[in-house]
């Protein structure tokens, strides 16, 4: 199962974002949402064997994380508004705890940042698409349980660094310039489904 | 320079869509808006080697085209919403005319169809994304100016594919799945920024 995990930094955790600015009263929730789209829908369908993680860190109902599970999900339309819509009614109607549990559609809802994530994603192999990482194409990867981690507009804070470190996540770079994180998804999956 | 040039089959060349509705009012205008960002965006700035084409083949005032100039563009954000901003007021701003003509902040439109853009091209080596074509990471690619003809969610039409076939286009395939328009795009930016 092909996992990605992107980690918003100040992305809002609580529902009460406007689907007429996402950017501005979601903390940036529309790079998530177009990750979304990119890690799980291909033309005309979705991609099954993928779970797609959004860590939520910003705002006073965070952290929590939505799962996307790509098996399960219903509705997912690739437009920004409708994936805020479905995202919205997720992080309303998913009751709070550390285990992932059902909100709507094939999304999960769990409290907890990254170790919420770790915690939830089994035997994988960690990838971190870093700038200065490996060459993607140069790269051994795992074509059966791969894990990519990415980061939001901000890139990825010290702690979340050193947090992947420990886990052995090996940096990746997808190419000689800095992409938009939905970009980089989709370079990775294209990488992925040539290795199939 | 490196065009792109995104054909919507049914995306409305009137600014009368629906910020609210970009998918349902716009004739899918969401996945042009998408393949812009795509073409034309790189983190934290605008790629200024790009000019992307999108050409609206819907509704009464079609077909007309939209021009986006990198070296040019100012404002250009990559939330859908605010891409359906400035695409809503270049509509309604543009003069009419078969030459391109400023509208606002680098964008420009055009009447006409696939023929306004091929007149206005100049020296260029075309390709047309297309399954079944040569890889992309096989091909020989021209690396200065290059133009790559696009297909939305509805892919091309007979008529633009035999007239880009007049043209000598090459047909040039991204990877083994039909992905997202915009995500082929973000294949093909990833290929020429790696061949620089």
């Amino acid at each position: 199962m092909r996992r990605f995990v992107i980690i918003g930094r100040r992305a809002t955790a609580s529902p009460d974002f406007l689907l007429e600015d996402l950017p501005g009263t979601g903390g940036r929730i529309d790079v998530l949402l177009r990750c979304l789209r990119a890690a799980l829908l291909v033309s005309h369908g979705v991609r099954r064997d993928v779970i797609a993680y959004v860590v939520l860190l910003g705002g006073p109902a965070a952290p929590r994380v939505l799962r996307v599970d790509g098996a399960l999900a219903e509705y997912l339309r690739p437009d920004e508004r409708s994936l805020g819509t479905l995202v919205k009614k997720a992080l309303a109607r998913a009751p709070g705890g550390p285990a992932f549990a059902p909100a709507t559609h094939g999304l999960s809802m769990a409290s907890g940042g990254l170790e919420a994530v770790l915690a939830d994603l089994g035997p994988m192999t960690p990838y971190v698409l870093e700038e200065g990482g490996t060459d993607i194409r140069a790269a051994p990867l795992d074509a059966i349980d791969p894990a990519f981690f990415v980061g939001d507009h901000l890139g990825l804070d010290e702690h979340t660094r050193s947090s992947l470190a420990a886990t052995g996540a090996v940096p990746i770079s997808v190419g000689p310039l800095s992409v938009h994180a939905e970009d980089a998804i989709a370079i990775v999956a294209n990488e992925m489904d040539r290795r199939r």
